[in-house]
């Protein structure tokens, strides 16, 4: 049984029952996702993506114990989706167990989720776990992405921030990657500043934010030139150019400086009604997940049982196309 | 307009066309593959993927140029789920044109999907493009994506066969990312084999092999040792050990190899009957993803126009949770 009350209460030992509800899908942890959601909504949700060897993790861990450092220290949760298994206990996990015992904070809850045989439920796992965090009175929601592709995608649409981390000497076909997360991008950060190519690796990210960042083609179209590079943002208007940060995630630097371009956004999104928006995308995104299941839960309980398996034999039989199959089986003509 | 028979009788022009309509989700491109269904079904389909710096690109060039150069030609087509916006021009689609200028062979047709902004609709676009160019007489179907997560599965569904590629010296965090995209692998292709630390990588694909493919767990629950790096298949049983093979795609060292394990992967599909069964799979998802949409629009249809909207600003207001705003939605009780 998941204890909602205990959760409320801040006890993390029912915090953690729940989460592992949330991880195996169990009818007790959507019933107890159900009852905290009136509890939900205060949290700020922070993406951390990007490409493999770009340093996340070890940013991640600062950015917690940045908030945690902070005059208003910060209670910060963390989700790892790591498709690393238990099994490699690689380099990432480890250091994460060892900041956690180096701290022996009560302030800060780090989850890792293993993605082995489950990548489908991903997302709405994610989402539920963010939502306990939240409840449970977690201030900064850090989620935590490896790779490129929806999964990125998928966090742009929970989070209300977006960093994408990338890292000096990664190799051409990182630049390729780049095009298609900047458009999520609410911060950029080039961890590992101080390695060689710094320069170019940000002068690239440049370059690729005025082609490609919808702000920078409004810029483009009124003939003006860009200043993406600038952390300052026009306060008159409603646009946000991604700022481009440097940080060196080992030792902590810049770090300082991404909390206020973090805190920046915020007020943005605040200032803008933006917010209030992806709140309500967000939302929207998790009711239509939903409404898809139970509308196909609904149409299965009106079919006779093998309607589905003959219709789909004449597809694989090349005797019906998927579109015409469709149309059979929700307006119930025979085939 | 679409013409079927043109893109039947292998005209290029026609074929385009067909591929952009696919690309931009129009009903004309819908209403052509409908048409053109009964004519696929015949292609093999090869998943190649891997994170970025592994060398995929040249690896896919390669083996196009292999199956053009065998003494029984294959025409080939390539889907490159190519995240790099034409804007950026990187190495990677530089590389490509090249290529099939060199060639100038009318055997081969190589298309880049740009994500850009359409991450969402992207395994509906390229399973479309897929039945197309198998339609239109290829045998040959290379897909070929970036990163790791949710568009690796969705290419396993989508393949019969799935390469997973590798490289040396890409840093800690790729070990990580393996163990998850270990179980889609059929082949592990270690690419830039020429380079040094390509033992270590091997001895590490290795070890995560034995711990994380299903057939290696068979393995050990008979507590016999495996031989996971051979690639011999042992002929009397339905198991399939993925095959390590090291190619160098800059000069083709190790795909005449690569082509026999494809083609041997192929042999162990087809005498298992398990050919049947992914293509039984890969309709299934199609035939879903097309019925939640008609289920979603005739449900959509008979509602009042705001009684979602209303419904969404409940749950906005955390007045009430997902899970009970649908089964309001869905069983018409008002909230």
């Amino acid at each position: 049984m998941v204890d909602v009350q205990a959760i409320l209460d801040g006890q993390r030992l029912a915090l953690s029952r729940l989460l592992s509800a949330i991880e195996n899908q169990t009818p007790e942890g959507q019933q107890a996702l159900a009852d905290l959601f009136p509890h939900t909504g205060r949290a700020h949700l922070i993406g951390v993506t990007g490409a493999p060897g770009t340093g996340k993790s070890s940013l991640v861990n600062q950015l917690a114990l940045h908030y945690r450092k902070a005059t208003d220290p910060k209670k910060v949760a963390v989700v790892a989706v790591d498709p690393s298994s238990p099994f490699t206990g690689g380099a990432v996990l480890g250091d994460r167990i060892r900041m956690t015992a180096l701290s022996g904070d009560a302030g800060v809850f780090i989850r890792s989720m293993a993605t082995r045989g489950s990548l489908g439920g991903l997302g709405r796992a994610t989402a539920g776990m963010v939502q306990a965090f939240d409840a449970a009175g977690f201030e900064i929601i850090l989620i935590e992405t490896v790779g490129a592709g929806q999964s990125e995608v998928d966090i742009a649409r929970l989070a209300h921030t977006t960093l994408v981390v990338e890292a000096p000497g990664l190799g051409d076909e990182i630049q390729a990657i780049k095009a298609g997360i900047l458009e999520i991008a609410d911060i950029l950060v080039v961890n590992k500043s101080d390695r060689p190519g710094v320069e170019s690796t940000e002068r690239a990210l440049r370059n690729m934010l005025q082609l490609a960042h919808p702000v920078a083609r409004v810029f483009q179209h009124h003939g003006e030139p860009m200043a993406v590079a600038a952390p300052a943002q026009t306060e008159e208007t409603a646009l946000w150019i991604p700022p481009i940060q440097r940080t060196v995630a080992a030792d902590g630097q810049g770090v300082p400086e991404l909390l206020e371009h973090i805190a920046a956004h915020r007020a943005h999104l605040e200032a803008t009604g933006e917010l209030a928006q992806r709140e309500r995308a967000r939302l929207a995104a998790e009711l239509d997940a939903r409404l898809h299941e139970a509308l196909l839960q609904r149409w299965q309980t009106g079919q006779q049982a093998d309607a589905y398996e003959k219709t789909l034999d004449q597809v694989l039989a090349r005797a019906l196309s998927p579109q015409d199959a469709v149309r059979q089986l929700v307006n119930g003509k025979k085939g």
